[in-house]
């Protein structure tokens, strides 16, 4: 598979961006209210937005953000084209004063001053992923572009992480492009996942624009495209060493019928279309030889009554599969020869390969009790090692690519299993147990004044003012609490005693000494320019991983997590209820 | 990434298609299989290909068939780039041989035919949605990219028209962007929501490449953006009839010290600053007045204890609200003037803009009761109709846009409300209950010879052999069964019994007398062309509309829906178990 996987010896390709976003991939708001601004004077107000979010994903307590790349690519291209202005004219009402077009034609993110806090970094509710200021029409024409490519990109990048911490060191591979929400949302997919902790993708198109690793090697229809032997136009291969080439069905029937005792099967079960399909790939990738060995049955029993029988939870399905399958009475024996076993013929074509001098990569099951079954190929691989003194074979791959998520992994860890590798496709792509990231974009600060959001919802009063926020940790090394202040006060001190309060719960105070403090909105865009070296993929992928190292792991358990504190300074507080109460209705008794 | 890179909106709206949709757009084994059948000298097999799914979506009873226009213009551009074919190169194992790469180089989708069902169909379980057929390597090569363009737009397509059939003649609006998977989750969101039922999308770019309508007003922000009447530059609008302007602010706010009987409120409470904010509004678009009316408070009641205690289950939260806002004890009277009333202030506007010759068109509610706040809104929109003798007052329209799903929209048609219009995000677009369409692709002949791929589920248990399917009607017009039959066999007449089998269950079969019988799957792709002029989008959803009316009421229900019934010939019926015995495997007893 190493192989196969192989990445560019080249540099990192310069990423691009999706043509589709630019400034029109919008909502039509942020244009009528462009215009409304426009209209009313507004074109020199000042405006400060915090993007944020009110709650942790898949009822986890952190998220990873990402997107800020591609955030910042956007402002890059930010303007209209010539058709996307004409197109607005024939779209917006005919009262619509030209000049505003012509405005619109000018339209750049050059006075747009954008802070953020690091792709890949942890990042929790409240605290602002980014700040954005500038021209009030500017900042608010980029709402929804932004809000686009930072919801999907940070909730992806956290599910990753999550499937990343519930399979510690086994290889994870994205396989979900055909099921992924449009074609850019299978792309993303492929990018966030890797960043999140995969270890690579299926989807070529990712592999060359963001040099991910990809993978893969053949579906079940490759499988059933081969009846039998005759199919095969060449059965030889030239050994690895060199030298002329030899009959690798012939060594591999060999080494079936030689197995058979250690299987306990039948060898005519044994399916002679999947054996020939497993030759023709073998001679096409002798050195990744790695195969679905479901498609027909992964391990035939003989079926003696006490192995017929002996039914346990771990081996029913695999067991009823025998009866299920054939629903008719009449079924007569010596009727059929192409049952199989894909264990069996993996077995027998690497061996034949190893005479050859390569080693094959392993199998993958995409169906059946995965637990079982790996434990079950395992113990042959073991089996086999042992009888032909091959180390290598006891640790082949086992890869399980069958409807995975978050919850079948922690399952089949309680289960025990002998998996090393999973391809996940739909659940992790799509992000089942929350599709969406509710991240939001709210106006803070107009022309140096304060603006806030009352609600109904207590948690959605938005925090007013332009807002610094900061990380303060502790003696194990941890994050202890996440800080927003006003701007305009002095960053924590290191070593002294500093007030965190509840930003709702006037009684919710606690006093922190942070052995460390980190800033975390840090400037990125600036003077229409990208003012910082930013890094690359796999440079993102190791700050998540060094982020989420700094969070205590009950913090990151998926069972009950404990929420991790997000602190408002005192001077904060006072400034956001003095506000609230200025801007809150009051009722009248009577 | 230069390709993607010169996609310029310009050529996206000729082509119709996202750039990244390309042939690398795909899972790598696609390409590793094409080595592995290339090398065994397989280029000259012929393949048929069904794509279909397994299950409804959504616990339906039916799926809406959308995606086909962009399969056909993936196909139209299908081949590969030379920067793909050195992307390959680096990518796949150095003992690829390199006429492997030539052939590559020379693939297009020139031998291939795929028939389709037209797109915009209602489509069920297991009837194939397209036939390809081809060169073997060429056909898979294909398999990922087509499920990708399926997969999601049919999803989407089929939540829409749920969404539709709920929200009976309601308007409905998708505004999901923000919260899509990907910015072409986005896109495919607001084209194939529109197919489906919507009458037209927030998002301007799916507005400019698709000709959809495109629909919008303000946020929140723009109402926090003004904090008084201060900040307004200009209060003038010159009438609809012409004449000298006007000040729309003094009439404004003559109307609504006059309409502060009607709303029992204090004057004081209404917020100027959401006042000025909507004057600027209505100066900027007259004729397009429509306003979220609860940034500061929907409808603000004087508080006799009578109301205040009065307490049902509809007006809770509302009530509530005035106590939870502040959770200080500390307010004091008097203290704030910027309190705000939406209906109030939208009103007075209102009725100043008919003073001028406009008409308002209405509100948007975002948080709240839905459906006690749209009483509240008509019942004040009535009395003033009646009050002004202004019977279109009545009529305003009343938007709501907060976390509205299908449930939600039936939940609002039982408690009873007066809504005429949804606008709807996150769970339209990432299709909450269920976010992916399980499309699969699966080899059913290869040169002539039928495939079948079994499975421990005999659901997954593939139909072998090339295959068409038929629709069959009774006399009320309505789809009787979906008929699948082996392509050798003639189609089924009409007024005579056809004997309908279930697929595999022996003793289930019907006899089916059809009044009419529609063939469903049509040659869409030969020698390379589009073989039939497409449908426009307008004419897709009136596809849906039509489609969907075929379908009995019951099929169409939401709570426990009847199934629609599949059938195949009875030909098919033996073919396929013949084939399934000669397949599966026979265990020994012992």
């Amino acid at each position: 598979m190493e192989e196969i996987e192989q990445t560019s010896s080249k540099q990192l390709r310069s990423l691009g961006q999706n043509g589709i976003v630019q400034p029109l991939l919008t909502d039509l708001y942020q244009i009528t209210m462009a215009y409304a601004y426009w209209k009313s004077g507004k074109t020199k107000d000042h405006a400060v937005f915090d993007l944020f979010f009110r709650k942790n994903p898949f009822q986890g307590e952190f998220t990873i953000f990402g997107g800020l790349e591609e955030c910042l690519k956007f402002l890059e291209k930010f303007h209209y084209s010539a058709s996307d202005i004409e197109y607005l004219k024939e779209t917006l009402p005919p009262s619509i004063e030209s000049d505003f077009y012509n405005f619109l034609n000018t339209v750049s993110a050059e006075d747009v001053r954008l802070y953020a806090i690091p792709e890949g970094s942890i990042a929790f509710p409240r605290v602002p992923l980014m700040r954005i200021e500038g021209p009030l029409i500017i900042v608010q024409l980029l709402e929804t572009t932004l809000l686009t490519l930072v919801n999907y990109a940070s909730l992806m990048s956290t599910n990753a992480a999550r499937y990343r911490m519930a399979a510690g060191n086994m290889k994870l591979f994205e396989f979900g492009l055909r099921r992924a929400q449009g074609p850019d949302g299978g792309l993303s997919a492929s990018k966030y996942s890797y960043i999140g902790g995969f270890d690579g993708t299926s989807n070529v198109l990712a592999g060359k624009l963001f040099n991910i690793p990809v993978k893969g090697t053949h579906a079940h229809a490759y499988i059933t495209s081969f009846n039998g032997f005759s199919e095969l136009r060449n059965t030889c291969l030239e050994p690895k060493g060199g030298g002329p080439q030899r009959d690798l069905l012939q060594l591999a029937l060999g080494h079936r019928s030689n197995l058979v005792p250690t299987f306990s099967v039948v060898e005519s079960e044994a399916s002679d279309g999947e054996l020939a399909a497993f030759i023709s790939f073998a001679i096409a990738f002798p050195d990744g030889f790695m195969t679905l060995v479901d498609t027909y049955d992964v391990k035939r029993y003989s079926c003696s009554s006490n192995k017929l029988f002996n039914v346990t939870p771990n081996t029913q399905s695999h067991n009823e599969y025998r009866f299920n399958l054939i629903p008719m009475p009449n079924t007569k024996r010596g009727q059929n020869n192409c049952s199989g076993s894909g264990l069996l013929n993996f077995c027998a074509v690497a061996l034949a390969l190893n005479d050859l001098g390569y080693r094959a990569i392993g199998i993958r099951l995409d169906s059946g009790d995965l637990a079982y079954l790996s434990n079950v190929a395992r113990q042959f691989f073991y089996e086999i090692s042992e009888k032909y003194n091959l180390p290598w074979f006891a640790n082949l791959t086992i890869m399980a690519s069958n409807d995975i998520n978050e919850e079948t992994i922690l399952s089949l860890n309680e289960q025990g299993h002998k998996i090393n590798c999973f391809g996940i496709g739909t659940h992790l792509v799509t992000c089942q147990r929350q599709p969406s990231l509710g991240g939001v974009y709210k106006l803070v600060e107009l022309n140096s004044q304060p603006r806030i959001k009352l609600s109904q919802d207590v948690g959605k009063v938005t925090m007013p003012g332009r807002k610094d926020a900061y990380r303060l940790y502790g003696d194990s090394g941890h994050a202890l609490v996440d800080l927003i202040q006003r701007s305009v006060e002095p960053p924590p001190e290191l070593n002294q005693k500093v007030l965190c309060r509840h930003p709702f719960e006037e009684s919710k105070r606690a006093y922190v000494i942070p052995t460390r403090v980190e800033k975390l909105l840090t400037l990125y865009w600036e003077n229409g320019k990208i003012v910082q070296e930013l890094p690359n993929l796999q440079q993102i992928k190791e700050r998540v991983k060094q982020s989420l190292k700094t969070l205590r792991p009950d913090i990151k358990r998926t069972l009950n997590p404990t929420p991790y504190k997000v602190a408002v300074s005192d001077k904060l507080y006072t400034f956001l209820h003095e506000l609230w109460l200025k801007s809150a209705p009051i009722g009248e008794l009577s």
